[in-house]
């Protein structure tokens, strides 16, 4: 029996709880007075079964039912969790949270996902039952783990732990923030940002697109992993944070922000921050901490390349830049000539073999740019698949090796296409990668002939390589040399 | 020939600097007078090394020559870039500029990387030639993109040219900050966020860690691909930035940070914002924006997993939920079962061939567990490495498909270990992938024998097996069927 959640608001907020309460297995149950709420939770749905689960490499539950229900009594009815996510503002929250009260099953989890409202002004007026929390989660709802959860007074402990295990449940990081305050903790944060902003966009001296590249260019990189104290951990060198609080403090008098109410930073102040910096990060040493930085920052921007945004979009122009613009083919073609990423080792600290494929795979695709089945040709509806692939790893290479691959053309007619990779460092024989392609039809799906100018391309090239020594290894079957 | 850069003050910036000029081909002269420079500086070139090459998939230059010097006339001799990165004391800088002014070559680049001086002040006193930029880069310098440019008055445009050309040579990412400002654009907002966390640190609402937890869970991993703005204009769903704007636009007058000091939301910032959004961003429809992002966030965190850090931490401790925990032997071992995740699929919209391997790989690593093969084996010094694989791509699978794994071992004696795993879409055939495995002994990087208990088990598996029908397939060569 799937346990019910009851989503009452179905904006963004109220949809990204929906989905992500459906795609972990549970029943939801929606009521929102817009006419449009369907179509548009139904969007927001559809954002969430492309991205949420393929998160994880385990398969989840299987999908739960949405119901969309016309009144809140009958919204949640039998629901485990119910969260209000309606407007900012608290005379409809009491209205809601009246009829809640009035219908909702006497264990049920009643939370709101208010951006600024603290517990007690919400159960103000909502009667002495005190069990409206907060569980203020971020947009994207089913993808961002962060919730805030803020208790009312008196919340008993046992719902307290309940709340937890089911935010857990459903893949959420709950952050339990002690002592209720405006706004709670991240939204602080980013008001204090906002406001700034909004000086620096009336002042005019930077605008919308150059203060979001001010920020995914240099410091988001670092916070998307570490956020602000830990990163300015590592700022301070060896020397750590209470260094870096000595060179960074007297800025606090001076006019880096037009926000200049500030706290007096004391010695008991200096000392309280590097002791919960301490507690927070002294098992890794500085050093440990830049590797595990430097780590995630590669990771995080070579994703963003796969995506082409943003710090990886300006990461692939250098790339283009760096490429080789000729090709000789007389000699086996030298399609890659790269450092092994850091992203690319496993748990044996070597290259992952997957990793091989991807290798060969990038070197198939210069292959391919080279005879000119480029991104025109794709998009004009043809390209080539992949059909059978044969590795043989014949030595273990290191993150940060050279390795070079050398392409040999094997066949190149009709539909097929043959190749040979083989992968070097230096001297060192690392792999081969054996590939047969087939061309194919992007509309049918179905194999079909390449353009007049890649097969005489192909011919050209397979020629000049039906001349130089056969590579040793061609067409072996798996676990015999040929 | 290379060209050299010249960067004076060797700490933690100065450091970055001088690693990222290095490993892009310059040559690079460093000036500090910490008897422990040369030590220090090669730590973090030590970093820059192990990360920055592998970010591309390009080869970079030959890394240039490193020389410590005795002085600044000796470090900026011949230099095309000169780069100070002296502690944030004016008089310090210009008593260092009037020297680098001194022996200079003409037509030198002189930047600095304050923090938060701005050109004019950084050239007072230091006589009438206006020639001190600042270039403002985040640390690690080495791998992050950003550097804030702001010219001085007067800077010619062959300068500012040449300035723009050559950070982008470096692989950075230069912004221009148009109009001089006491920090910048980036470290006023850092500022900002700075300020407001002091005050959460200094009245107990919250410790460094949850700070940092607020942040790296939740708007640190939307900031690092589309900034503050681009991200409110999806907040807003898709009535856009002016929705979002109307609807927190009045908590600027609440107590949502400590930092009260605001602009006033005229109607013609509100105009002002908007219209720098539409400039921004308008080229994508909000849904298609949202596709966008939630790419980026599932790429981003996923490469999180990969490290065990932050987000992908929090990720990996629910695919230990969700795990199957028990499996049985006498059919197939269902190893996987999962969804193609975002970033996994290429170009064709299907999943990318080497994401196959992956897959299989994956599927190994269970196999492995289940034998017992295990971190703590590992751990103890023996693994399995994978010697040949054999993949055959049957059908195409996109993504969001949900991929299970049967894996039959076919040998398990002695070193060797001979493995075979069919993928499947429901009851579509996708790959097959034949492997052989060699166990070897990690200190000696040869091949040894496993351990009893593990030969034990993979007797057992291999045994029942060896009753299943042989999948179809085993031991073919390439390009033929067995």
């Amino acid at each position: 029996m799937k346990k019910i959640a009851s989503i009452i608001g179905g904006g963004v907020i109220g949809a990204g709880w929906a989905s992500r309460f459906l795609l972990m297995g549970w029943n939801v149950n929606i009521f929102d007075r817009d006419p449009d709420v369907n179509r548009k939770v139904n969007e927001i749905l559809g954002n969430a079964r492309r991205s949420l689960p393929g998160l994880y490499e385990e398969k989840l539950p299987e999908e739960g039912v949405l119901t969309f229900c016309s009144s809140i009594q009958c919204a949640i009815k039998d629901a485990t969790w119910i969260q209000e996510s309606i407007p900012e503002r608290l005379n409809l929250k009491h209205d809601v949270y009246n009829d809640i009260l009035k219908y909702a099953d006497k264990n049920a989890i009643i939370c709101s996902s208010t951006s600024g409202f603290k517990p007690s002004e919400l159960n103000n007026g909502a009667g002495a039952q005190n069990r409206i929390m907060v569980a203020h989660p971020f947009n994207p709802v089913y993808l961002l783990p962060l919730v805030e959860l803020v208790f009312a007074i008196g919340t008993s402990d046992n719902i307290k732990e309940k709340a937890k295990e089911i935010l857990f449940d459903i893949g959420m990081f709950p952050l339990l923030v002690n002592k209720e305050i405006d706004a709670h903790i991240a939204d602080r944060l980013l008001e204090a940002v906002w406001r700034e902003a909004l000086w620096l966009i009336k002042d005019d001296i930077a605008t919308t697109e150059e203060i979001d590249n001010a920020i995914r260019f240099g410091f988001g990189l670092r916070w998307a992993q570490m956020g602000l104290f830990e990163t300015y951990r590592l700022a301070g060198g060896e020397a750590g944070m209470k260094h870096f609080i000595e060179q960074f403090g007297p800025t606090l008098s001076w006019p880096w922000t037009k926000l200049m109410d500030v706290p007096e930073l004391t010695p008991s102040l200096i000392e309280k921050i590097s002791s919960q910096s301490d507690a927070q990060s002294d098992r890794y040493t500085i050093r440990e901490l830049e590797v595990i930085r430097d780590n995630n920052l590669v990771g995080i921007m070579r994703s963003l390349k796969l995506q082409n945004w943003g710090a990886g979009a300006h990461l692939n122009s250098i790339d283009k830049f760096l490429e080789k613009k000729e090709y000789e083919f007389d000699k086996p073609i030298e399609t890659i000539s790269r450092v092994v990423p850091l992203d690319w080792v496993d748990y044996n600290n070597h290259m992952n073999e997957a990793r091989y494929l991807q290798a060969f795979g990038d070197a198939t695709d210069r292959f391919m740019e080279i005879i000119g089945c480029d991104s025109n040709y794709i998009s004009s509806g043809n390209s080539y698949f992949t059909a059978e692939t044969h590795i043989r790893h014949i030595d273990e290479v290191l993150a940060g090796s050279l390795i070079t691959i050398f392409t040999y053309c094997l066949v190149g007619e009709g539909k097929k296409l043959h190749l040979f990779h083989i992968m070097k460092n230096g001297d060192r024989y690392i792999a081969s990668g054996e590939h047969i392609l087939i061309h194919v039809n992007l509309d049918t799906r179905r194999s079909s002939l390449p353009s007049d100018t890649i097969l005489n391309t192909l011919r050209k090239i397979a020629k000049c390589h039906s001349n130089l020594p056969r590579p040793d290894g061609v067409g072996a079957s798996i676990g015999n040399k040929k």
